[in-house]
């Protein structure tokens, strides 16, 4: 949403923060908490890489953070000007402050404060990717992140969130994305929501299920495919697998009864793609 | 190592400790750093399923730490009769001593300590599973931990680590394993051992590397493979890359420069394994 405190196209402002207690220090560090996220629409990514990465794809930059000392050091004064001229506001802080805005004892140099970015339901074009990738009631933004840096690696067209799937803003997912979460687009979507999207869907929904009768193999998935994988603990809820056209199984074959979710979804995702990814050389 | 100060096949104590500064909290909090689990061959696992998961694979337990307000759930008292059976000490501790052990707010109910165990370099029999893991240099503990439970998944012979890789005994690593560090025979090598490993080594040694020109999906990996996966950031080493018969490449389509490492050899190993997994029903 727009900040009404600031004019359209002018350039962002120029600070120097080393009160602990000022309160854009405050909130940027409140923004660890989901419903600060919520309500500011706003997220933090840390450091040099994830910001850079997240300006080149045009992410809407609020405030450029970094350590006083480095604001000569090359890459971070040609991100400060960046995003300045993009009119986010560039803000130099003292070793303490940055400590305290990101709760680490060796925080990263820079941090952005991006404005969050969901692709609505009505512009999810499913004949845009071969694949796509719904997660249901996902517990660990760990899983989350790396599950959005795969769906990337492979060319996904976005990922689609059901139900109590955590925060993809959050520090700890958009850290295991390692910038995917600025390339991929993500949607969150209720069931009844996934529900119409579900039954206009052009190509296969495969849902994974250990109860699953179908080898993950044997499938032809018909593109644009669907992949549907459940929480971490339950697996797909009944309702959810009900949506699928097949539910297929990962065979396994030592001590462990399941796969990491992250871990599946990546078969699954290779093994979908099979005919279609190709070595460039 | 056996414990000088006990007597073989005797009980363990039980013991009750409040004390923050009891000498055996500080030693069990102190399995926390690495040198501590060096120097005395102990490691931590947190949670009845953990905890459960080794006392069934016989791994050796020196203590049995539960919350005081447990000691008489069904579970707790069963785990901690065995567990003293086996010549473990069965510790009741308060609620600020286990937070304080574990160091977080909200600690598990039960914790053990166990005797770590490394496979010897000449109990590696390569003929004993279709595939084994070789990592080197890997930094992150979760990786690391997802991977050996992949391993498990997939009924790999082992996870040999190579150069630096971090240790599968810490909390962060023997959390992601899902109690697959107890089922799945860990050694650690190295390089010098490694190459004598290799040059007898009677299968296919495959190495993932982002330079590799083959697709992983063209070779025939006669069993027992050796599957080497690099580094997070770095990938394989050239003196690694160097020992492997054939460098693979995962192909990928979107913008994400690399797959993580854990997702690459959960990818590699069901690619491995193609012909071999077969459902059960």
């Amino acid at each position: 949403m727009p900040d009404p405190h600031r004019a359209a196209g002018a350039p962002g402002k120029v600070l120097s923060i080393t009160s602990l207690a000022n309160p854009i220090v405050k909130e940027i560090r409140g923004l660890a908490l989901p419903k600060n996220r919520r309500s500011s629409g706003l997220f933090v990514a840390e450091g040099l890489k994830l910001v850079a990465d997240a300006m080149e794809a045009n992410w809407t930059i609020r405030d450029f953070v970094h350590a006083a000392r480095a604001a000569e050091e090359p890459h971070v004064a040609r991100l400060a000007a960046q995003a300045r001229a993009r009119g986010g506001d560039v803000i130099s802080v003292s070793e303490a402050v940055l400590a305290k805005i990101t709760r680490r004892e060796n925080p990263q140099t820079v941090i952005g404060v991006f404005q969050q970015r969901l692709l609505p339901m009505t512009q999810i074009r499913a004949e845009a990717a071969p694949v796509w990738v719904v997660l249901e009631n996902i517990r660990d933004p760990g899983n989350l992140g790396t599950i959005i840096r795969t769906s990337d690696a492979v060319g996904a067209g976005g990922v689609i969130l059901v139900g109590d799937t955590v925060d993809p803003f959050s520090i700890e997912a958009v850290r295991a994305t390692m910038g995917s979460v600025f390339h991929v687009p993500i949607a969150r979507l209720t069931r009844i929501e996934f529900e119409t999207l579900r039954r206009r869907w052009p190509g296969t929904v495969a849902g994974t299920h250990l109860a699953g009768a179908v080898d993950y193999r044997s499938v032809t998935y018909e593109a644009p495919t669907l992949l549907v994988m459940g929480n971490e603990q339950a697996g797909l809820s009944p309702d959810m697998a009900a949506l699928c056209d097949v539910l297929v199984k990962i065979p396994m074959a030592g001590k462990a009864d399941s796969l990491n979710l992250a871990i599946a979804t990546g078969v699954m995702l290779f093994e979908v793609l099979r005919g279609r990814l190709k070595l460039d050389g």
